[in-house]
């Protein structure tokens, strides 16, 4: 058992979310973070991804805890996945435990789950161990930095954090503390990237309020707010600023009602009585007198904003006199959508409110001078930029650098499945694990394996064609032509899956029609002409009449669909 | 016949992109510009969509010519499927129609269409049209806006345009003679919204010279210049100000080569001798006596930027010495590639200058105080937003009328299809035409009809089933076991398509066997309990079986995979 300190992400590093890190020492083993991602592979039916937490099982006995951030679901999403394969205890704060039940709940789990409830400032002792937890500021509430001592010294995560000296809700970073570990001295920080590309600071969650009541004096109709719904300070400017100018507010969205509920429930929002209405009521108030506060500030085609824009949500649609805010940032990826959306709305007639236009959202995550603020307090002899794709890493590191000093020897880039050694002394990349990771598809609880993904990209890109092939099994020979099944292949008619009606020009059917034939003619000189070894062998006879059917289609069409040949045998 | 015009717009309204309008006057119509649009739909095998051109068919003998306003794809690119299916006269700029003559040429037409060369100030008239074209600057050169004289009067359409006083190619944006329409009287002012959204002017294209000067005198070792292919004002500042440090310009990438080439045959490129070297010529010059004018800075991964920054390409690749400048804007929709292909960069420890830290990159579009500058020298009764998604149509709109004071009334938004009519008086829709789009494959020649894409994206959501049932045409009994071939389906293991081997875990296998076997039963039940009419129909029972087998599916394992079911029947 060797004396020193193991750091290796699972997920988060060069890459956006999937936030997991995992810090090893001896024989023990604590998990940070375990959060979800949002893969590009969304169009073929998987909207999340999961570190893949196979990596574990071979530490499955040194697994002591796992200890969580905050709530966002990228460092919290992946919990009932990997608490179903290792079910250690958590650690995290009342808020993000909050969420963390209603997520357990819904897998099922909630009642076979160790949750330990930690206050900032409180030191748990995990083996070799010991954890503060520091309040930091984020867009979210009660979330931790986490001051982490091991044998070979203190390891500094920030979590997620921004440098907010006035937060809506809950107090102010806990700079003391973390200044306090570096006057006794820390070995490593792990440090937030996200935002490193961006000068000066971040600003206050309180920043936005001058342009809620500027909104909010102006608008003559309803006031339609659109944001994240774990925006838990925006969501309390947007009840208090609905009082200051007597609206009431309604929650629409199953997301933004859930969290609201749990904030509310916690104690963490204060909302007065009465303020928060249902949607019956709130269809009896005047126009002036409400406030929607909404899912769907990414366009989601299933999130209230999108149906109120395009349809009828819940008997609401918007409407000319209405003045949507759009109180979020948008997220890389969802450009395009958005745009759209922002166009359904204007074509209703209706005022939007775009975060460019006036400060209707602030970032939860740290700028250069924010970092500068961290890095100044924490002291670390190492620095690792953490959370973030590369170009976010290696720009923290140039910041630190250049604007701050750092010895670029000690800020070590690492990425997913690094090894990263330290024993107090030197700090090095060791080894690095290849770490996949798991795709959930749309209902958010069934694992899809990679396998299934990358034949759904296959079809996606030039359809598929499933040729069967009947063999008499006394004889050996054809039983009727083969059978050619297009499916999204071009040049092909398809064979209709569903039962709807198609009108087709008689021209492309006709043409595909005689390229089906001539198909045909193909297979069947294929296996008049296969080896006696591969009519003994139908694995041989499958990839010779695909290879032969393949190398048809594509010099007859230019299409490379998916292939897939089946040969069955009857008596 | 009636005396009035119609305008209807076949793309570039509510889109970026595929820009193509027809004015129709009595039994005459000239189409402006032909141009294609790059749809979401990338991952189904699409890399590119044009108008219908269906449409045209009922007007097949009205369409007497088609005027190009400039050479972008979005403006030229569809002017081969067009041509193909009605071939009139083209009328275009020099350098337009050399773009155009490379482009038929690949399409093998280029001998069986009539081009004719048009100058700045010429004037055509095709029947009731007479059309002046009129220098407009843009990114591209060589770009006109028109002012097209009809019977009710005259139509002013910008094209692409910013004001521009000092190009680096060619001569400034011609107000003199948009001015002299105002004075004489302009009916409508059809104009280029795509930076409506941006306060300000758009800067010169020659304001990024400081910026390229600077990086220049900083550059120790190779300098990677990415940039649009198309952009010849930027393309000519790069051989400038190589020039003016001693280095030499090696051109990679097709679609740059292909633009240097025909921009340089033509005389709008100054390239002095020795200044263009090839790659091999490149390679034995020293680091600090080469630029690379590269393509992919929106990180296609076939064009040279991402091959070099990911592998070797042609010989290159990025060095930690290299200084990589992306000089371009980001398309929206590739903000992820982009900073993925940012990261590979840094990884290799090159140096990279973003358009966000330096100005490097100008747009080419009118901001708000262009729009106020062209408005107000054209003068119209009526202005028609063109060209951007309805978000910045509509604050197109916003502008001119809170900001300059144009009659709201006489601000028509229209979408693509709507038939805009104006009598000289009254401008109206008064009808509005189902325009669809057209999808062409990656090959960039063969059309794709809507329905092999629609149906590629729901096999890429949940796979796809085949079902066969193989019957005996005497007994109507089922000849051996239904076969269930699924490929991509959750749940399912995958009949092997492609040979690839492949390692499953045992106990999913054996799940999967196990569902394929109860799905057999379902099937094998299904065709049991069918009535008489559906043996009868195969049609009926096709739809029988694969209700049944979704059902089924659906409740085992939440999945719905198209489902496509075959009989089949042997004697």
């Amino acid at each position: 058992m060797s004396n020193v300190l193991e750091i290796i992400p699972l997920g988060g590093i060069g890459e956006f979310g999937m936030n997991c890190t995992l810090l090893r020492f001896g024989d023990e083993m604590i998990v940070v973070d375990a959060g979800m991602g949002f893969p590009e592979e969304s169009v073929y039916g998987v909207d999340i991804c999961i570190p893949d937490f196979e990596i574990l099982e071979q530490y499955r006995d040194e697994i002591t805890a796992i200890v969580l951030t905050h709530g966002h679901e990228d460092h919290l999403g992946a919990l009932p996945y990997i608490l179903k394969k290792f079910n250690v205890p958590v650690y995290a704060s009342r808020f993000t435990l909050g969420l963390a039940e209603s997520k357990l709940d819904e897998h099922g789990i909630l009642g076979d789950v160790m949750l330990h409830c930690v206050e900032p400032r409180d030191v748990v002792t995990i083996g070799s161990f010991a954890i503060e937890f520091i309040r930091a500021s984020h867009s979210l509430i009660d979330c931790f930095s986490l001051a982490i001592k091991t044998p070979v010294g203190t390891i500094i995560h920030t979590g997620d954090y921004k440098v907010d000296e006035t937060p809506v809700i809950g107090e102010p970073i806990d700079l003391r503390t973390l200044r306090r570990y570096g006057q006794e001295g820390v070995l490593a920080l792990l440090s937030d990237s996200t935002n490193a590309t961006v000068p000066g600071r971040t600003p206050s969650e309180r920043a936005v309020i001058p342009a809620f009541e500027e909104i909010f004096a102006e608008a003559k109709g309803r006031i339609i707010v659109a944001g994240f719904a774990s925006s838990i300070h925006r969501i309390q400017i947007v009840f208090d600023v609905a009082q200051q100018f007597n609206r009431k507010v309604c929650v629409l969205g199953r997301s933004m009602q859930k969290n609201v509920e749990i904030a509310d429930r916690l104690g963490y929002l204060d909302i007065h009585d009465g303020m928060l209405v249902g949607i019956n009521e709130a269809k009896h108030l005047r126009d002036d007198e409400i406030v929607f506060l909404v899912t769907g500030s990414q366009a989601e085609p299933r999130a209230a904003l999108y149906q109120m824009a395009t349809q009828i949500y819940k008997g609401l649609t918007i409407e000319e006199t209405d003045t949507v805010v759009l109180s979020a940032r948008i997220i890389p990826g969802n450009e395009r959508a958005i745009s759209r959306l922002i166009g359904f709305i204007y074509k209703k007639g209706a005022n939007i409110i775009e975060e460019k236009r006036r400060l209707i959202h602030v970032s939860g995550h740290a700028s250069q001078e924010d970092i500068r603020i961290m890095t100044e307090a924490v002291r670390p002899k190492f620095l690792v930029p953490i959370h973030g794709e590369y170009r976010m890493l290696f720009r923290h590191k140039e910041f630190v650098k250049n604007h701050m000093g750092f010895p670029e020897a000690n800020i070590i880039l690492i990425e997913n499945g690094d090894v990263l050694e330290l024993d107090g002394e030197r700090a090095a990349v060791i080894d690095r694990r290849e770490v996949k990771r798991t795709f959930i598809d749309d209902s958010g609880f069934e694992e899809i394996d990679y396998e299934t993904v990358r034949e759904r990209k296959k079809m996606a890109n030039e359809g598929m064609i499933t040729l069967l092939v009947t063999l008499n099994d006394q004889t050996g020979e054809l039983e009727g032509a083969p059978q050619i099944i297009a499916q999204g292949v071009r040049g092909f008619e398809s064979t209709n899956g569903n039962g709807s009606n198609r009108k087709t020009q008689v021209s492309s059917y006709e043409g595909s029609k005689q390229l089906v034939k001539d198909a045909q003619d193909v297979v069947m000189a294929a296996i008049a002409g296969a080896s006696r070894q591969m009519l003994a062998d139908f694995s041989l006879l499958k990839e010779h009449l695909r290879v032969e059917l393949k190398r048809f289609i594509q010099k007859e069409t230019g299409a490379r669909p998916v292939i897939v040949p089946v040969i069955q045998k009857l008596d």
